[in-house]
């Protein structure tokens, strides 16, 4: 589907007769919840085990206060940052995330144009249901990252490699955090199955262009003995420079440093690997206290708000990549949705970096934070607030 | 109207037909939902974003516990306090807050005629629906300060603040927390728009009396480009005192201080826009220790309860203002609800100065005090409390 | 009603027909809620403002957790303590609440009597619907206290003090935290009025037998101005000893020993006068590091179950005061509820200084405590406790 | 019933008509809710008192976060620990735990095969309704411990230790924390009653072999003036190393120790005894930094999770047992739900070590955990998790 069609639909999700889209990502979400089926829904909302970390990712942000300051002239705003050199808009970037046509029959290529249009670069899966020279097709402004999970059949991931740099990809995220897929138990109630779904990676991976998979046999293409030493040679093979994606501790910010990485992730994969790692807000300073001098940082897990981004970047992180809300975004209303959140998201950030009194988000830094030993209150004290 | 035909309605309000009115805040809180159509009552106990800071605000004046002492002659109570050199009956004044008529239809006249009953220092807002010379008509002995919305153009803001001098206000609230609007969510949920409403300063402002203006026309009137050099030219150009009202930080106090204020208000704007910023009685302890003997130190956020009045007072602020909780009174009974709900926290406040053993509100310190780690307790430990 | 036809009426309420007597404190308190109506109910139950005191009495016993010891001989426990210098069979007393009459008609004679039979001594009430002659008629055997609201006439404060002296009564509590009523919110909600009672103290204070009183009125009654030279005071010219009860602070237990105290408790009045100061049990340490080597400290407040007990007595108490849960015996079964609800909670501390393998309650210490951030969990961590 | 026909029915509960196994412990522990009697399930679900102690102990598991390691070559894990010498295929065992026919009517005997059939060593109660003899039978393969209740009539707990010792058992699991039964207010509520039953010891100690007993009469039979001398007098007269389950404090681990305990299994007896006591987790650093050096530390109470178990061997814990979710398991499905229970923590824990980054168990260390003073979060903020 080319970009004008696909223009011509968003026209028609905006004729009067069409409901407005969602003002607040709370309600994006809702609204997803309402038009997936319960095991799709369940399949991107979810994390491992209890989903302590999942909900943690969230209240760790929210356990952050901030100090704003005043009169200080904020009528214009600088929200751009940069990352491997390159400067950003602003530092709101799409998270590599499977299936992208569970949400939605475009799939990534709809995520793409809405990424594309808010100026949201975006990190396109391994696990995809596009290629990456569709994605450079759909979204040729885009600034686009590939995400690698490395097959045990490396020639398939060395293939993938090489199409995203043929086709302007500019950075291989490399996910570390993966040996295995962790136990998502909201799958096991809901009894998710994976749907009959091109993913071209799966295809080459498995030498048949319409094999079925479900998530345990794909878990078993994955190398569950990659090393640093793994990490060296794809850094010494790869064009493109490789960003660690998965890093939660300083002692492995600084490995990944050393191996050669440009750049690295904290990120618990959402919660859905490890239930009871730490919070990504809780593991970022140490992390760029350790390399933050060095390499550029970037941080996923939990990034709701606009005042969340201001956090990280305050933190010392680059930018922020955000996973579920441009899920959601997509499974709303395709292109149109996701650029929707991630306007939502750049516009608050916007008006948060306006209302700390610090108009360019390269001046955040941690005067503006405090670390509160309370999260937010469930309810006011009696009736509720008043 | 004046003010007979108000006390001879505030008579019928009290004929036995009438239900009395509450004797706590919450429940005129209560009323005020039941009364006031959804969207303006979500307009006045919103807060921005996910409201963390407009519930922190509540939940940190009840981390404080109190060390109460006894056996102290506390048979008469001096609840007076000082303020830019005044004495105040009472601590507790009436927080600016916008177009009183959509809770009644007196407006800010019923405010500030219940205010002066109870003796209580009003605040008029700019987006006030009454000019400063018709409140101070209307309370002619009643403690009446202006507060300050700095418009593009300052020429609208001159004539205000000079109205209000006129009029003799004693004092002008610089609100320095609004460059714009913070985004209030339950506003979007709601749907709420301003009604037709007579807002003189926006007339002004727009140029035309009977403009209609939604709050982001409103937000763009304002001038996001103030400095403290625009503080330092009130504070030459007008005869009155200038607070500082919308400080978090003692960095920002100190700065006020050197700008010429007379005094500051540490506030959040009721957790109205920036979420996630510190609570009030967080940020107090801060700016009374960097600027308290130097001027007068205001707060406000939160303040439900006769306690929170004497925490903050013993922290070191010199009065309190309060904004909802009035609203609410003024929503449920006009000037006689607003006298009604200072009256229960002047009453609270003063019984709580008897029951602390510091029967001189201007011996309350710190020796009072003790930082809780825990908030109050949802429930009891089983069934509830027994 | 003398003892014999009381025990007769117990005799009959432990016939098969009867419902057993509950084996739970919190069932108690259930019980007492469905006979009491919801005034009287809330009278007894409710504290002052929000009462984040009241539940935090409960909570702050609840965050200190036992270090309990094993393999120690504790087929042999010894419950008992003393207090001022009286042996007593077991650390648990009844506080002293007001108008007994309304949970049962037979009033503070039934309390008295079940506490008889529990061998827990008693504090009667200033506002007891029995004269303290009457009562040591009623329990001649128990160990009985008075406890002293002074009256604006003193005389009348005096009158009773010397009935109790001459009716056996062995020491007087004088209660120092009412200069005041303080505000209960649920007797405003329930429209809560004391009944038609005969109040041998109010009808001396008043003058007239018959004299029907509310809660402000009663409060008119009590003389505010008192300080610690009143206690001096009271100390000269009583035979009996005088125990101060309602110190929250250090520095008040040592103002109460140098007035001439022979002893303290440590007391909030069950959160029932100023919301929002520290749980008994948290500023049990700080009167007991001050004053416990001088004199014996008491404490109450939220003592619900015998660990509360034990670590209370491990924080440094010689004993407990209990009142709401002997109100819900009272109300539930007369004398038999009384000594029903004494005896679990003696039964439950004698248990636990078996399960804390410390069988003498007065080798209790503060090695078997543990101080934890983390109050009880409101449920499990996914589908409650598994 | 022999081995053979316990098979044959595993075989027809595995027949496709059959609903499938949970595949999550808390789906287990639902429907033993559902098919056991109230009475029975809350016997075996509740704890003493108010339950704080049966929540803080999976609580504090979860306060305690990850800090994982990548990029560590995980393909292969050793799942495998040692304990008294003896290696174990990973550290899951199954705790002592009495009357398993309440729950099944194979009773332990079922417990036995489905733990042997999971490698999982099973420690055997005193208060089994088997005798050890039975169940060295039922499962020869299994690693068999005894666990030990000291009755007043010592000739009877030695006449089970000898069976014990004969059967192949190797090890005594002394329980130091039951001088006598808590107090557990499940069953007061319920009116839990045993059913007939028949356990050997009982039938022993009383002297008849129908003897129908309640957990008061059973608790009777036990000796509460148990002390160290006891513990020196079993490991003095027994072949068998003696393991003292029960502790909590450092002081007793060193005391055990000292009278010659081979190891020591921290554990509050999952929460069962004596309600305020600290959580198992809270526990054990303590006793593995006084003995860890010197003998095994083993821990129970809460372990719901196979980060759980990983978060108790990094705190240098040898193996954990695992007490309620194995009656679970027996109750769904007999063996064969015992196995499957084990199985889930086993594989979990695996799964656990893979995404840690510490292929092997027995390098698990402190390294990998952080402190933290969140416990998991109730919800999002919001509206949930999005």
């Amino acid at each position: 589907m080319g970009s004008e069609e696909r223009d011509g639909r968003r026209q028609r999700a905006s004729t009067p007769q069409q409901p407005p889209l969602p003002a607040t990502l709370a309600e994006f979400a809702e609204l997803a919840r309402e038009r997936l089926d319960p095991g799709t829904f369940g399949y991107y909302a979810g994390g491992a085990g209890a989903e302590i970390t999942l909900r943690d990712n969230e209240a760790a942000w929210a356990r952050l206060r901030l100090r704003p300051r005043m009169l200080v002239d904020v009528s214009r705003r600088d929200t751009s940052t940069t990352f491997l050199g390159q400067r950003l808009a602003h530092p709101i970037c799409v998270a590599p995330t499977a299936f992208h046509r569970l949400a939605h029959p475009d799939g990534e290529k709809a995520t793409a144009a809405g990424a594309a249009r808010a100026q949201a670069p975006l990190c396109l899966s391994t696990l995809a249901t596009a290629r990456p020279s569709e994605i450079a097709e759909a979204a040729p402004e885009a600034t686009r990252w590939f995400q690698v999970y490395v097959f045990r059949d490396r020639g398939v991931t060395r293939a993938l490699c090489e199409e995203a740099a043929a086709s302007g990809f500019s950075a291989l995220f490399l996910t570390v955090d993966v040996p295995y897929f962790g136990r998502r138990e909201r799958d096991l109630r809901t009894g998710f199955a994976l749907p009959a779904l091109e993913v071209p990676s799966l295809a080459a991976a498995v030498g048949e262009s319409d094999a079925r998979l479900d998530m345990r046999a794909i878990g078993e293409l994955l190398d569950a003995s990659l090393t640093w030493r793994d990490l060296e040679e794809l850094v010494g093979t790869s064009d493109l420079p490789v960003v660690v994606k998965g890093v939660l501790t300083a002692e492995d910010a600084r490995r990944a440093i050393a191996s050669g990485a440009a750049a690295v992730v904290v990120s618990n994969h959402g919660g859905r690997q490890l239930d009871g790692v730490r919070a990504a807000a809780d593991a970022l300073p140490e992390v760029v206290e350790e390399v933050g001098e060095e390499v550029d940082v970037l941080v996923d897990g939990g990034i709701r708000r606009g005042t969340d981004v201001l956090k990280a970047l305050a933190l010392g992180a680059r930018a922020v990549l955000v996973g579920r809300p441009v899920l959601w975004g997509l499974a709303v209303a395709g292109a149109a949705g996701v650029e929707r959140v991630l306007r939502l998201l750049i516009d608050e950030f916007d008006l948060s970096l306006a209302l700390c009194g610090v108009p360019r988000a390269c001046d955040l830094g941690t005067s503006v934070l405090e670390r509160s030993l309370h999260g937010p209150s469930a309810v006011g004290r009696e009736s509720g607030t008043f």
